[in-house]
């Protein structure tokens, strides 16, 4: 028999960092070991009853296609959430709806870039990006920025040195995942002035929207969008916003009818997003304005909480308190953090206890960058973080007695 | 402001035939016209009521992420689903929950070539393959079938003619979507030895594996998967199975560690299926052997109505009886059938109601094959079918009179 490898790219594809380790984590659990996850931003907050109520009345049958465009209550759905906000500019074509957030980013790739074409990132970003630049061929060209000052971006000179010809795209979140940084208006204001300058689209990640602290507001790229109505691209997903991470739902919101189009028949080749998903979303006009507050606070509390006892850590590097999202980037004293964060499954227990965490590696593309840091989400209540920080801190002292 | 083009690819991106003629359908229907729906393989059977009883019992609470290999219970009974067929030499190790046999098919094409590497497929095909042709960056060759033959294979010396050095992969559907070909035992054997002997990826799309009428039985790529192991790529859904088109739900099946370990990573960076999908259709296994059953003899049924009132229609060109699946292509007594479908959603109308079906070209890959060919997908019931056929000859005359 001939023999046949594997494709080169898939070879390339990375493991997701915060997935990476459930193998450990799983066993660790099989042992009795309770873990607390501070890996992936899965919420612990209750998803809203009056979309619950949908499933518990569920009478379609059967569960047929959707429309591939999206599901047109859901479509209604979302361009009302947007004019509440309101983007009144928009109407329901500019809207895609995706089978998550990752399917709206791997479309905008594959929309705006040829193979082998760059996109602009500020490290560290969110790892599964990496994925995605796999899976489209796209190479990622990135600037740093820097935990002393919170990851807000440098000015327009270094970002404008790493454009090349090559460069179609510059792609941000906001507030960001894994930093908490949220952009300001001269920030959003200075990388639209970049994209419209240099002929770049410009695709903003704003899953966390809602998720600002200390009374800031994001800055979105819609506020933007008919200033750079070509190039402006907005993914977005429910995930977080309505602890539907499990639902799948995202979209994909541009004024440039080329896109649209283009991402439409992507999309027709997918058939659909999920109906019961997507039937259930709708319901998203009924949320009271209190059920998206309530979660905000929540999350300020959790990260105060979180950032405080950090600071108690001895040796740990902390950045300014982060805005938004709920990830924290801290360095710790440990030379290699991907070591520590697997240490924690394999071998540190406190009380038959411990935390996962994700070493921050996989979310800068600069080989060595972020070594010594770790990703946090405070996505368990103030209690259960403060018990997961004290697991660490022990934790750290007994790896670093080894 | 400097002009950024959408990428050459996107443009590329074919509309989907069974869809792009849907705001027309759309249309149609807001004049209160009734459309038959015979363009798209979404079935009118009930969806098993142990399946939906989930819902309406759900207290999952929040809609958190899944495992991104799939949902523990789902992944076995689906394990517990092949083993039932006998091929017990799978473990689930060798299952990858994908959303919807879409995402399946889109990973094998991606794992098994690089960019510009050709897929060998047998015209006409499934025309969404294209759409993951262009999004993977992969050409197909494709050899022919005829309709006279009922679009079974040609000899081995014609499908190795089109083999080149850039080929990578052979991929096939049976039972056939498109034409309802099943392929025999003998074809199956010889596609194994052709990939073999040329050290092929085989990928074999069996979404209808249940759908064989006339007491035939489809012949499964299991059946040789211990043969090729490093070769062999099941991709599967539950859609028609289970009336479960909205549920986006599928797996890869494949003895490859190269190829598991490599999906699996594309699957990280999309975070996971849907969870109450998978929830869901993990009661398959709580489904009796009667539901499956009655699926089939409903669809045999159907064949066997459309298939007699077609016959009776003056000009047309029928296949031999199909097979299985759910589909039908024929040869109507027009010019361009394209142009004859758009014609049954724009203009012609009997007692106020018209049928939608899908012209064939989408299905070829040879420019202006399949011109005067319709695709028809029997999935309603045979009295539906019975006054769509009149409908569709009544088209006919009217259109050839014009």
């Amino acid at each position: 028999m001939k023999q046949q490898s594997v494709s080169d790219r898939l070879k390339k594809v990375p493991a997701s960092p915060f997935r990476k380790f459930v193998p450990l984590s799983q066993a660790a659990k099989k042992d009795g070991v309770k873990v607390y996850h501070l890996n992936i931003g899965d919420p612990d907050i209750k998803t809203p009853a009056v979309m619950l109520e949908v499933l518990t009345h569920w009478e379609r049958n059967p569960i047929s296609y959707s429309l591939s465009q999206g599901e047109p209550s859901f479509l209604t759905a979302l361009h009302g959430y947007y004019r509440s906000l309101g983007f009144s500019f928009l109407e329901e074509n500019h809207i895609q709806v995706t089978t998550g957030g990752s399917e709206a980013i791997s479309m905008a790739l594959f929309a705006t870039c040829n193979p082998g074409d760059e996109v602009l990132v500020f490290e560290p970003f969110y790892a599964n990006y990496n994925s995605y630049a796999v899976v489209n061929g796209v190479s990622f060209v990135s600037v740093l920025t820097e935990l002393s000052n919170g990851f807000h971006l440098p000015d327009r000179s270094t970002i404008e040195k790493t454009i090349t010809s090559k460069t179609k795209a510059i792609m941000i979140c906001t507030p960001n995942n894994p930093t908490g940084t949220v952009y300001t208006e001269e920030e959003m204001q200075m990388l639209v002035s970049i994209a419209k300058d240099h002929g770049l689209f410009l695709i903003s990640d704003e899953v966390y929207r809602e998720f600002c602290y200390d009374a800031l507001k994001q800055v979105s790229l819609f506020s933007f969008m008919q200033e750079i109505p070509k190039l402006a691209i907005v993914v977005d997903s429910l995930s977080k916003r309505y602890s539907l991470c499990g639902a799948r739902l995202g979209c994909l919101v541009s004024l440039n009818p080329e896109i649209m189009s283009g991402v439409l028949y992507i999309a027709q080749g997918r058939l659909s997003s999920g109906l019961i998903d997507q039937v259930m979303a709708s319901k998203l006009s009924d949320v009271p304005a209190s059920y998206t507050e309530g979660v905000r606070q929540e999350y300020e509390t959790r990260r105060n909480v979180l950032f405080e006892e950090l600071s108690k850590i001895d040796g740990i590097a902390l950045p300014p308190k982060p805005e938004g999202a709920f990830y924290m980037i801290v360095g710790l004293p440990v030379a290699d953090a991907d070591d520590f964060c697997r240490y924690l499954l394999t071998d540190f227990r406190d009380k038959n206890e411990t935390v996962m965490i994700t070493p921050a590696t996989g979310f800068y593309a600069t080989p060595g960058r972020g070594k010594n840091e770790v990703r946090i989400a405070y996505v368990l209540n103030a209690d259960s973080i403060k018990r997961s920080v004290e697991i660490l801190n022990k934790a750290l002292m007994s790896y670093r007695a080894k």
